[in-house]
């Protein structure tokens, strides 16, 4: 979705409804889909309906970028117009790094949030960085922790001629300085290889990677558990003055509730992006908008919560990591606190990591660089689906509540003054065909009602799971970046054991390492086919099982209204 | 539908196809619905879909005629974007009078197809009248009969007004010479009233109009009867050079086939219109232009044909006519050409016809100007209702064929897109999800071309019934007209009796004469109300069940797919 937006039809907001006027072919600032809030061109704000305006590319942003071509995907065309939405990467590109050690962070915001609630995150967004909040900033808000490290859509490009470089044996363009500022190097996972990081691993601390069938796999350290989020409630602090809404999450192995904050999921996600650099963290779900649809979004806000909250459960690694096990737990303030600290302070996050890491003492042999690329091209073309998918649902859904909607009440109103114009019969002939017309008129409009309210059974859902697959496919280039460099530095270190320049004891130790990190790596890779496969099955069946129930309505509605006929 | 269209997108024909370049903003002119022919600005004429181009006023007829206002019907609003579609109206007033006597027509014409056919009615149109077959012309060549005694829209106005100054016994306006050019004058009801017109009236010919509980109703003359339409056969003359299409008609009460040609069902229209002036006959469907769809055309206009059929049937007077039994019933040449003259030469047509009806010889004691009003006020209530949904269904189903099914065909390819990228997987992980979705892909697909087929078993045969219903509708303002006017007769003729300028015999035996046109019109409209109720009930009827069995598919479709989830 463009985060500009031109008005194809002249809307007239209500006096006093927190709706707003726009006028044909202005540009709007937009915020939330479907009802959109935005920021005309005189500089006010209000909600309006979606369908009154059409995508446009945000003019004052860098030109888009062009779509990938994946001449190396067969059957898989490149769908030009999907460049069109892009925009979540660019966007995500000019937002801060959130990879950044965590006590660069403001130090004391947490504390002071979770001590005296200073601000109202129900009702309002803190603009972040002093910058003003339009609608861009509103959209990278969210997307900050997990698409700082994500890539732009050339940079898909980019990898794979790298990777391709690097199997035919040209390595000129790698020289270590043109590394530096490259998340391998940022990380820590160049010092890990380089066995420059040293720390205390805890027993019990250790992920241990497997050999399967299916390749590597993160063992399962710990027993399966899921975890409830119930209703929401709306809190509040000093006095009632301020109020928030606090999730509810109960996890299966204590029964427990805690109660946590939008900003608390927030700080989590930063956590979770800084520790595990080769896991895609998913994107939590957009923050709140000044809104009068409150409790529909406090509803799906919960859903998406849960989608997000499931993927962490599922996860081997994710869901057996200190920091979500506390926050999942803690109902302590005091031991919050502490574990907060703990959290911050991890030695074993980035290139750390991988010292907690046991990955298979067998040296890999498998074509590393041959499955890698084979991965890179699955992640395009899943990309490239999954933005199609996406496209293409969202603008279905803005279908179904403007035009459809409008379509079927239209046939409605068309029926209803049929009936009532037989009504008009004087001597009142067939009475009971003119109540079945009228009838039919009214069932019709009641399909159109339907048809605006059906995306929040089937579509909505679907683009929650498709955003999350957004996030965690654009982590993988930069995954996959890490491993090529992993896999250079070793063959650099081989050169130098050649040339007598390094130890063979120090060759061998540094193989051990780049095993760890391309075990890591291959075990991810597995683990997200599983994953994805889990996802998109619950998300196709829940999809057509209300499209079912949709349509299945719709018939039964009309038989309804068939039924009347009978009867005279 | 207008009879011009601004193209709304270029559409490229392929060559040889019979298609039709249009570029985006020219003007063209429609002939056929859905998929049109037309001319381009370019003058060259050929097949376009109907969804590229968007109606637009014929800028180069007189300007629309506004829509007219209803202040006398509540409930009822004035919808006035249908004033737009009122082109059938003022069409049929720029067309030749049908209502002519039939001696005056081109006398030979009949004979020589009869016997030699010259055309080809199947694949070509004769001009009329030297006129360029134009869009306009072609629509009003079947309409011509029906609706040349038919109003525009301002005329249920004139009327209406008309029938508010009798009441308040204004009659200042109402002068003989004015009426000269009258249907009441030209069809020679007045001359019938004066009692001016003498005819044999063989025995078994008479019409009796008996009152009912209902008012006044068309007496049954004959058993009830249907007929059939059996598929249309490809017939050829002259050794095969010329070819058209038969229709075959066998009526119930002989199970005689006998084989008819659209020219024949013009001739018998033609005779009807000039016979009965006060029963509105049926417009014929539009007669085929050239076009590939020939099977398609031709099945639909079967069933456009037994729509009028059954209405001529099922009409207590018509049903039982002459001219109408001549044609359902002679299969001999020379016996055709015989009954032919016959109807061209009855003199029981127009005022005539009342010679051969026999009214209850109580005299009319009903507030038959009040009756009228209420009458006039209905129609007008109908036209509107019959109107809005004629426009609003025929959208409908331009909107089934292209964006409907655009929508979905979209949804089915972003669907497979994403299959196809699951099939990228190098490891093939749940190849059952990818088949699963690939298959939803293409039932979404499939569920694009339900959407684009669905009109032809819904809405087609609902624009049929409105079709003949907006020409019956169109007829009653002349027909009321007549009876204002033959009122208005009666009232002059008590004031010169009263004057002693008529003698009181005279007197009564045009009262007598009068009420005989007054218990017509009102037979007839009783019968209307009859005969609307059931096409109706059928109508809906039929569009609920096609509508139903066309969701249901769907839910099976989605059902079928959802299954393959399921498995896995």
């Amino acid at each position: 979705m463009a985060s500009k937006a031109r008005v194809l039809y002249t809307f007239e907001a209500q006096p006093g409804s927190g709706e707003l006027n726009i006028n044909e072919n202005e540009f709007v600032t937009s915020v939330f889909a479907f009802r959109w809030e935005g920021k005309n061109a005189r500089g006010e704000t209000g909600l309006f309906p979606a369908t009154y305006v059409e995508d446009v590319q945000d003019v004052s942003s860098p030109p888009p970028v062009s779509a990938p071509i994946y001449p190396s995907i067969p059957g898989i065309a490149a769908h030009a117009d999907l460049s069109a939405q892009s925009s979540w990467g660019v966007q995500a590109a000019a937002a801060p790094a959130a990879t950044a050690p965590a006590a660069e962070a403001p130090g004391g915001d947490w504390d002071d949030e979770w001590d005296d609630d200073s601000d109202n995150d129900q009702e309002q967004e803190k603009p972040r960085g002093g910058a003003v909040a339009g609608a861009a900033d509103k959209r990278t808000d969210t997307l900050t922790s997990a698409s700082a490290r994500s890539q732009q859509p050339q940079q898909y490009d980019s990898m794979m001629g790298g990777s391709q470089a690097l199997a035919t044996g040209n390595q000129a363009s790698v020289k270590g300085n043109l590394n530096r500022f490259s998340v391998f190097v940022k990380s820590g996972t160049e010092n890990y290889l380089l066995g420059k990081l040293k720390a205390h691993v805890p027993d019990g601390s250790y992920v241990v990677i497997s050999e399967t069938e299916w390749g590597p796999m993160w063992g399962t350290n710990g027993k399966a558990y899921t975890c409830q989020i119930l209703s929401p409630k709306k809190e509040s602090k000093m006095k009632g003055l301020k109020t928030f809404i606090a999730y509810q999450l109960v996890p299966s192995f204590n029964g427990v509730q805690v109660a946590r904050r939008y900003k608390h999921f927030d700080w989590l996600h930063e956590r979770l992006t800084e520790k595990f650099v080769l896991i895609p963290i998913p994107p939590l779900p957009d923050k709140q908008v000044t809104g009068r649809y409150e409790d529909d979004f406090i509803e799906h806000r919960m859903a998406q919560l849960k989608l997000w909250v499931n993927h962490l459960c599922s996860h081997p690694v994710l869901s057996q990591s200190d920091v979500w096990q506390h926050f999942l737990t803690c109902t302590d303030e005091k031991k919050w606190k502490v574990g907060k600290r703990a959290a911050e302070k991890d030695e074993l996050v980035g290139g750390g990591f991988f010292l907690s890491t046991k990955a298979p003492s067998k040296g890999i042999t498998a074509d590393i660089d041959g499955e890698m690329m084979a991965f890179s091209n699955f992640v395009k073309g899943m990309d490239n689906g999954v933005r199609f998918v996406h496209t293409t649902a969202a603008e279905n859904a803005k279908r179904h509540i403007g035009p459809f909607k409008r379509e079927y009440e239209k046939l409605g109103e068309a029926f209803r003054t049929l009936g009532q114009a037989f009504d008009q019969d004087p001597i009142k002939y067939s009475s009971g065909l003119t109540e079945a017309i009228i009838k039919t008129g009214e069932t019709y409009e009641g399909i159109g009602r339907l048809f605006a309210d059906q995306p929040r059974y089937d579509t909505d859902p679907m683009l929650d799971t498709l955003h999350i697959y957004r996030g965690l496919l654009a982590s993988f280039p930069e995954i996959l970046d890490i491993q090529k460099r992993t896999a250079q530095k070793m063959k650099e270190s081989e050169k130098l054991a050649d040339a007598g320049k390094l130890s063979m004891t120090d060759l061998t130790q540094l193989r051990a390492r780049s095993d760890v990190v391309s075990y890591s790596v291959m075990a991810e890779m597995n683990y997200f086919h599983q994953a994805r496969s889990a996802s998109f099955k619950s998300m196709m069946e829940n999809y057509l099982e209300q499209q079912i129930k949709f349509y299945q309505t719709i018939v039964d509605n009309l038989k309804q209204s068939l039924s009347a006929y009978r009867d005279l």
